[in-house]
C-alpha cells in the first residue's frame, strides 16, 4: 500500500477500499502519508466523492485513531446535539441543562469560534471561573451531578480529524460533504453518546448556503450516525437572519438564562424547545416531563445552575460587559425586512467577539445586541441595534460590515426561510 | 491573493486569471505557498483542465522562475527534439549530431532516466571520460564545434518546474497533462531552441497509453511552443514495442553508432532520418543536405566524433560490459506476435539499466538485446533476447518482468502501431 495508489483510486474516481482508508488514516496519523499527499488526496474526495460505505469507513478510521468514550456507567440513557454553526446560534447552552431536567444525559464536547460564528466554550468561558477542560472522570463527575457537561474535547479524541481539520483549512478543501460529515461525526460518535440530533444551519450565516446542500450534508451525517448505531436525526434550520436577539459570548449567556428563566426571544425558545424534544424522543425519552413545562417549573434553571458550578463557574457572577456602545438608529420608516445573518457575525466578529487566528483571545463583552428584527415595523431614528467593543476604534469595521447587511422596506418584501425546514430521519 | 483563493478558483471549475498564475508559481518557488497547497492545486488542475491561455501563461511564469539561455551569437538556426520517453529509444544520440552535419544547431538539455524509461544522459555517460555537466559558455563551444551538445539543465533554468515535479511525483498528479505540457515546454522554451520537434510516444512502453491522450498531449505542447514563439511541431510514434534492438545504456551507445556508421535497426534509421527532416523543416534547413545522405557520407559520424570528443568523451573507448549474460529462447516456433514495450522496459530496468530512486547509479552495462523483433519468424529454442546485468541473482526478477510480455502464434496475429501514427502542428 502506497499513498500515490490511494490518491489515484480516488482521483480516477473509484472506490476506495476498506484497506486503503484504514491504511491511509492510520499512515496520516502517523506522519507516514504527508501533508502535501493528504491535501492532494482531499482535493480528489472533494471533486469526485464518496459513496456511503466509503464514508462510513473513513470516519470510523478517524474515531478508531484515538479513544471513544463510554457512558454505559451512567443510571440513563445519553442525547447530544451537534449544530453546524450559526450567528446568535447559543442554543446549547440552555439546551443541555434542559435536556437533563427532563431526563437525558448530554456529554456534549464543543469548540471554539473561528471566523463569523461564535463557538460554544467562548461563550460559557464569559462566566468567570468557568472552565472548559476537563478529564474523562471529571466530565463523568458533571454528568451524574448535573445531567449535562458542555466541554472541551480532549487531545486523545480523533487525532486523525484534528490533523486533516487544519490541513483542509489551508488547501481549499474545507467544503467537502464526505470530509465535513466525518469530521463532525467522528468527534460526535467518538464522544461515545446514545443519540443524536443535528441542527444543520441554511443561509448566508452558515456554513450551508443552500437547503440543497444542508440536506445532503444532513442526510450524509445521519446515514453515518445511523451506520455507526447512534439514533441519529436532522433538522434544517433557518440561518439567513441571526437567531434571538444577542450576538457575542457574554450577550448570548445572559439571553440563554432568559430563556431558562422562562423568557427569551420566541425563535430561541421555539428551537430549544423543538431540538430538545428531538433529543429526548431519539434516547427514547419520550413520555417524560416535556420541555415548555421544564423551563417553567425551574428545574432546567436549577440543572442550569449545577452543571455551570459544577464546571467552577459562579452563575450568580456579573458577567463581563464592553466598555463602549454605539447605536445603529434606522435610516428611514417601514419594516426591517433583511437582516443579514453573515453581515451581522461579521460585525460581531470585527467587534471582538471572535478570533481572527486560533490562538487570539476574544472579547467577552463585545457584539451587538439587535433591537429590530426582520419583519418588524421601524420609525426613522429608532434604534435598530447596539454594538458592544473595547474599542471605540471597532466601531467603523464593525460598521463597513453591517453596510448592506439590513434592509427597510414594505411588509410584502420580508422574505424569511422557515424556522425549521425540514427534518431528516435515516 | 493568497493561495486558498487560486486553489479555490480552480476547484469551483473557474479559469485562472494572469495575476493568479503569476502570483502562485513565483509565490511556491519563493516557498510562500506551501507543497500541501500546491498539491491540492495540482489535484484540482487534473480533475477540472486548464485553457490554452492558462497553460501558456503557467508555462511563462515557470520560465520566469528562472533563466532562459540565448543562441543569438550562433552563426546559424537552433532546432531541437524532446520525446517523452519509451524503451530502447536512443533516438537522440545519433540525431543531434545528423541534424548537426544537415547544417542545424542543436542545444539539446536532457535528463536521466526514472523508472522503466531510459535517460539520454546515462546512455551518454556510458562514454568513458563524457561529462553531462556544462557551463552556459562550455555548452556554446561545443555547438560552435560540433554543432550539437547534449547536456544536463543547470540548477537556474525553471526552477519552479523542478520543485513542482518533485512534488506531483508523490502526490498522484503526474498525469495532468496542462502540467506535463508546461513542464516540459518551459525547460525546452527557456532552453532557447528557435524549433522544436516533439515525439511523443504511444502505448504501453509510454507514458501516453492511447493515441487519444497522446494527441491530446501534443496539441496542447504544439500551440504551448508556437504562443512561445518557437516553430514545434510533434509526432506521435509507436511504443508498443521497443525501439530497435538495444535497451540500456551502453547498448545502445553501440546501437547508435551502427546508425551514424549507416547501419543500425529499420526502425531506428527510419524514425531519426523522419525526425531529422522534421527538426531542419521546422528551423526553416531544409533543401541543404538530407539527413540520409549525411549517414551514408559519413558526416554525422563525424559530428557525433567531434560533439563526444568536446564534452570529454573518447568515441574509440571500449564501452562498459555487463559481467553475466543470459539467453532467453523461443519457447515454440512460429511468429513473434508480440513484444511488449513495458515488459522489456521493466526487465531492463531490473537487470540493472534504470534507476529506483533518483540518488541511485545505473549500470552502464546492462540491459536487454532483442534478436527477434514482432512480426519475425522464430524456431523453438531459438534466442529471442540476452539479457546483460552485473550480477546473476538479477536474471530471475527479469524474466518475472518478461512474463507474458512476449507471444509466439500466427502471421495474422500480429497488430502493432504504425512507426509514425501521426502528425501535429498548430
Amino acid at each position: 500500500m502506497d499513498a500515490i495508489d490511494v490518491i489515484v483510486t480516488k482521483r480516477d474516481g473509484r472506490e476506495l477500499s476498506t484497506a486503503q482508508i484504514d491504511w491511509v488514516i492510520d499512515a496520516y496519523t502517523g506522519g507516514v502519508v504527508a501533508d502535501e499527499q493528504m491535501s492532494a488526496l482531499a482535493m480528489a474526495i472533494l471533486l469526485n466523492g464518496m459513496t456511503r460505505r466509503e464514508i462510513a469507513e473513513w470516519t470510523q478510521a478517524m474515531i478508531r485513531s484515538g479513544t471513544r468514550m463510554d457512558w454505559s456507567g451512567l443510571p440513563g440513557r445519553t442525547t447530544d446535539k451537534h449544530s453546524t454553526g450559526g450567528v446568535g446560534d447559543k442554543i446549547t447552552l440552555p439546551l443541555a441543562p434542559l435536556v437533563a431536567a427532563c431526563g437525558g444525559y448530554v456529554p456534549q464536547l464543543s469548540g471554539r469560534g473561528l471566523g463569523h460564528t461564535g463557538g460554544t466554550l467562548d461563550k460559557l468561558e464569559s462566566i468567570p471561573g468557568w472552565r472548559a477542560s476537563l478529564s474523562s472522570d471529571e466530565m463523568l463527575g458533571v454528568l451524574r451531578e448535573a445531567g449535562a457537561v458542555i466541554c472541551a474535547a480532549g487531545e486523545g479524541l480523533a487525532p486523525a480529524d484534528k490533523k486533516l481539520y487544519a490541513l483542509r483549512d489551508v488547501t481549499g478543501t474545507v467544503e467537502a460533504i464526505p470530509l465535513i460529515a466525518s469530521s463532525i461525526m467522528s468527534k460526535k460518535i467518538a464522544e461515545g453518546t446514545g443519540a443524536l440530533v443535528l441542527d444543520v444551519k441554511v443561509g448566508s450565516g452558515a456554513f450551508m448556503k443552500t437547503v440543497d446542500r444542508a440536506r445532503e450534508l444532513a442526510t450524509t451525517m445521519v446515514e453515518l450516525g445511523t451506520d455507526a448505531g447512534v439514533n441519529t436525526v436532522a433538522l434544517l434550520t433557518a440561518m439567513d437572519r441571526p437567531l434571538g436577539r444577542a450576538v457575542g459570548n457574554a450577550l448570548e449567556v445572559t439571553e440563554s438564562v432568559e430563556v431558562l428563566a422562562g423568557g427569551g426571544p420566541e425563535d430561541v425558545v421555539e428551537l430549544t424547545v423543538r431540538l430538545a424534544r428531538e433529543m429526548l424522543q431519539a434516547a427514547g425519552l419520550d413520555g417524560g416531563k416535556d420541555p415548555e413545562q421544564a423551563l417553567k417549573d425551574g428545574s432546567a434553571m436549577d440543572a442550569w445552575r449545577r452543571m455551570i458550578s459544577a464546571q467552577g463557574g459562579d452563575p450568580d457572577a456579573a458577567l463581563p460587559r464592553a466598555a463602549e456602545t454605539m447605536e445603529v438608529v434606522a435610516p428611514a420608516t417601514g419594516v426591517l425586512t433583511r437582516l443579514d445573518a453573515y453581515g451581522v457575525g461579521l460585525a460581531a466578529w470585527r467587534l471582538g467577539a471572535g478570533r481572527e487566528r486560533k490562538e487570539d483571545p476574544v472579547s467577552f463583552g463585545a457584539g451587538i445586541m439587535l433591537h429590530a428584527r426582520p419583519g418588524d415595523a421601524v420609525r426613522e431614528g429608532q434604534p435598530l441595534m447596539t454594538l458592544h467593543a473595547d474599542e471605540t476604534a471597532r466601531f467603523d469595521r464593525a460598521l463597513a460590515a453591517l453596510d448592506g447587511a439590513y434592509a427597510i422596506g414594505e411588509a410584502g418584501e420580508v422574505d424569511l426561510l422557515p424556522l425549521v425546514i425540514d427534518r431528516i430521519r435515516a
